[in-house]
């Protein structure tokens, strides 16, 4: 029997750790192959080296590709996304998938839906048919249409693609795969290790077995503009609440700059404050920093997906993760400091939530190889209404 | 007052035709600027020189965009899609428009839909929300969820397009605008030039006067490799009709060079038969031919639209335009030389239909102008269910 | 022991004919493995199907690079190096050759040397050191500076190359491997097939036993708007002579356009003159029509290098090989038909001329091979004066 | 009178300054009209933001030209040079130069010289002849060939212009426009900034009254592997003398990954030396650091060219620099802290050198505007010898 050759393109590190227990999953089916493709800011060492934790997982890695123009504008994330199609054309030429999976909804992930789609080769999508701001939320429909198979996390968003017309015996509930890593870390959520001196970063080094916080502050590419203000509001509130905070460095999108900037100008002015930047961490390090944490304040999609399982407090700020379903343990705020402090300080006050799996129960990675591996694959679609 | 500067791109001589009243209207509004970008197979000398159609119809072209990668096949296909997000991205970034509007769904018409979404410029999208195969589809509908307002053609387009989770306000039935075209034609529609003297073309000059049938046969990407096959089925059912056909070449796709393939050798072959051979014509010109013709055989979707509102019989072949609403004058065959034949026998015995505005009444160019003219322009969306 | 992986890149059918021998030598050298990469238009069935020639000469191709856009004018041909240099950094990165072999001066073969040597591939260079007209004369000597190896045809090349810097030890004179093929066929000249019959084209089917001239007109891509002009000139002589002629369609550069489009106009307007026009041809068939014929005219590189060999009466028009060394078997003449026709009486009154091994003695391809095998492969290059 | 449209190509922080005394001759000569398009690193932030110090000395940016593709490696060097080509053809196509001007001899500057000589448009190559090490080597020459004239630094660098075919009149020696503004500074020299206060930076502030060293050290493309041990080197010796160090970072060659790599670990493992980082600083003030430092170490090519004008001594460092004329201010080493500290000490020992106009006496910029305004501006080419 040959084995159905399944490609996976990921192109960042957050996509990496939202996938990897399908990768898995894959890997380990006697009737699938895996072919995992590694692209966009995944390849930049800036961003992290995502290409040596895979290789260290134990994944190989079938193709790299680089595809991020420099600019961090809006112009250059564009031409990113058409580099990207124009090398993953070549990509999927070499290596012929019988079907190819796309991750979630970063902008630059249309390209591997056009690629494949264009191709005549089956688009399976992970993560659609939810509902958020910034250009995501066009990018993560537009991806449901061009693709032929969907793996979604609620029953929501199942009842969304259906809606956009998908055909309801191709839409499977699977449960979100970043769910079964914090499921796994949850069984031992210790914090074992030491974040400072294992992931160096900037800043002072603190005690934080008192507690501390986590932020998660990504530019929001549809208020460009405003990238610099907003992380300025949240720099400011995170001060003014005095406790040991753990800041990690915002994704490549246009606005990053500003994001950057802004924290640069922040650490030249205030050396000696209790936070520390981390650029990036291996996502079980992550998750178990997470399950520690009081408190994570933000607008990472983190803040809603996983720890709703981790039953981890939450305040989501402003409207990157605007209407995603979400458990009691987000609050959501403004970006206005004191806003943002006051709702700290309640989630402080009420500490942590309990288990919620409304994004999946931890099985997600084999559900979705086992229907990877008996699905039929087919390019034909027509709009059911 | 400034004027609002409505970016239009056209990347094929047939979205010319259809999107040409829109251009007029805007030209002619007070309120609007146009601002006209041309690509892919619309600057080609190959397809037709639509530049030339267009200088002399009064348009002022800011742009060329030359996007089309050689190679007729699905990773060209791809490949001159990014391309486009690459090229165009430039000339947004050079003109800056306030609204961008994109054409109906040929494959590469999503390039013109990510790079201006992805540029924050919000899209304007003529003719979504219908149904048909091929990747038309994918591309149709994930341009729709791209976009920002919807200039429909049909009510159940209109209702499609709102399932899909668009703000229903931002959805507009105004009519197809290549109605207005036919409607503008239909007000005279005598044959008034001889085709073969006019356009040349490859093949016998015949004796018209007695009837003919128009045929157009693209190729399907979906069904890539059977594009040769495909149109040899309709070039002998042609034959086999014995009457004077004048028979259109194919569009740019994947599948292309099968068809022309096939039609060179049928020719080398069949050097005496009744088929005249014609690259392509003026729209009006075009337009007149079929309100002459006794049938329209192929699987083009001008055999759905203008057709109804002019009554021209038609035998649509294959699944190319499966799912779209059509008028009474359609029959649908499949890819059978003998279906075929029966179909237009059976057309040609029946003769002229009634005019069905189905598509719309003619006026779509100036109710689209008009709304540009006055809705609100955003770029921020929620799926709405 | 490993092989040397010796990547050979060829981007144009006649770049084919004129490197063959080298690939055969390289696929039998027990030291050396060929990795053939064929791009521009030498993938594209509109220029003639080169990929199963080589297929069926027993070469396996390792990878495929579309990289022409369309468009036929100078942008487009910018635009064309420039994809060139994208996709073959993506094929040198995924077969890692150990030297690259870049074929003559074609204006694409220039990214062949940029992804090369930019990647520290050693680079090897043949039939540099010439001299022409046309964006060739600059690219040739660009791709010299830019190689580190240089296979020359002549002494003179040689000694043009040394001129410009390069290292004397790492020039060497081999011939062209053009005339191998030349020279192979050259032993068993007799006409044994027919043209008509064979490779179709189109015009009338002629006699030519009473002898016939042989027309290859390219355009000048530097004199890309006189390209309307110079070919018919050519034409009218063509007519004027009176003798069968066969006509080979030009290369894909900037201004074939226009030639296409004047021969297109001439044919519809002369429907039954004595020129047959081919598309293309299988090397040895070309050859041994040359060697049968009674003249060769027009402006392409076979005029001067390969009719020494066979002796062919040339006539050579315009300024496209300016420069080149060339034997006494060729009359150049300029844009002008009279001097053509007065030219090409002359020759064909003088007849077939000697043989002259100005351009090689037909065993060039076994003594680059050869090199290929020991010269030792460096990237770092001094000017050398 | 129409002007003549001078397009000047500036992709790097450093080529501006290097062409800024051309760039004002040009804007102040009446029969030019000057059009700047800045490109590569010269657009991006991460390398000092140049387009802001252009329009503070007042010069209009026509076109941006986002063109670096992250990776930092050989692949995406050549990728960024293939996109160069892509996005420079456009611009030329909309801003129609009569002459197009390429700086000196980074890799990413050749795609200037093809987008514009595939487009039949002049070059001028300003700094052609010189000799080097690494890419830059193949590079310069390769840009010469491809350029139709030539302003080049010193009498040798034109002979060996002419010596590789180039017409005798059209290489004319200007001195090099990068001494102009080193002579501007010359005349003032005197430090009047407190570096630490106007850059900012990273590391101690030091009292550098007492006189101190710059460090500017490239990675050297053809030595790729070997960026991280070079630079490591460097730095060891910089420790060794314990003298106050200026360093500057390095620009975005591939292997500028390995040096701020190595840099970055040192400054951990070294938190309290007397270095300081540097990004990046205006022209003038980086000459004027430079006139009042007792040496500068490195590779830069400034360290062979402005310097021998200001008399500051040099220790150059490895190849990069290899094979370029210099004077008596500059001593050789490898990459050997004791070499390097022993070099740097004779230096210290012996104190400024005397002028020496080598490399030009400060008047290139008007000279090469002035032969612009009235050379003659042909594409015609041929090797002369």
């Amino acid at each position: 029997m040959t084995k159905r050759k399944v490609c996976v393109v990921v192109t960042a590190r957050a996509s990496y750790s939202r996938i990897k227990s399908v990768l898995c999953a894959i890997q380990q089916h006697k009737a699938l192959e895996l072919q995992l493709v590694v692209g966009a800011s995944a390849v930049l060492d800036r961003y992290g080296n995502v290409i040596s934790c895979m290789e260290r997982d134990g994944f190989h890695i079938v193709a790299k590709v680089y595809m991020v123009l420099e600019g961090e504008n809006l112009t250059t994330m564009a031409k990113t996304t058409g580099i990207g199609v124009l090398e993953l054309a070549t990509v999927f030429d070499n290596i012929k998938p019988d079907v190819v999976i796309t991750v979630a909804d970063r902008y630059e992930t249309i390209a591997t839906a056009i690629a494949a789609s264009f191709m005549n080769i089956p688009v399976a999508h992970v993560q659609g048919g939810e509902v958020t701001g910034s250009i995501d939320e066009k990018v993560r429909h537009a991806v449901t249409k061009l693709s032929d198979i969907h793996f979604v996390a609620t029953q929501k968003a199942a009842d969304r693609v259906k809606l956009m017309g998908e055909e309801p015996s191709r839409v499977f509930v699977t449960g979100c795969p970043s769910i079964d890593l914090a499921a796994e870390v949850a069984k031992q959520a210790m914090l074992n290790f030491d974040p400072f001196e294992k992931y160096g970063g900037v800043g002072e080094t603190m005690d934080i077995s008192g507690g501390y916080v986590v932020v998660m502050q990504h530019p929001v590419t549809t208020e460009y503009e405003q990238a610099f203000t907003q992380v300025a509001e949240v720099l400011k509130a995170v001060v003014a609440l005095d406790l040991p905070a753990l800041w990690f460095w915002p994704n490549v999108d246009a606005g990053s700059d500003g994001v950057s900037k802004c924290i640069r100008i922040f650490r030249e002015q205030n050396s000696s404050c209790k936070i520390h930047f981390f650029r990036h961490m291996m996502s079980e390090d992550f998750l178990r920093l997470l399950c520690n944490c009081r408190c994570l304040i933000g607008n990472s999609s983190v803040g809603i997906r996983e720890t709703s399982f981790l039953g981890v407090p939450v305040v989501n700020v402003g409207n990157r993760q605007s209407g995603r379903e979400r458990g009691q343990n987000v609050i959501d705020v403004g970006y206005n400091r004191s806003e943002i402090v006051d709702a700290v300080r309640k989630q402080l006050g009420h500490g942590p939530w309990p288990c919620n799996p409304l994004y999946g129960d931890g099985n997600a990675g084999t559900r979705i190889a086992s229907l990877l591996s008996d699905v039929t694959l087919t390019i034909e679609k027509k709009f059911v209404n």
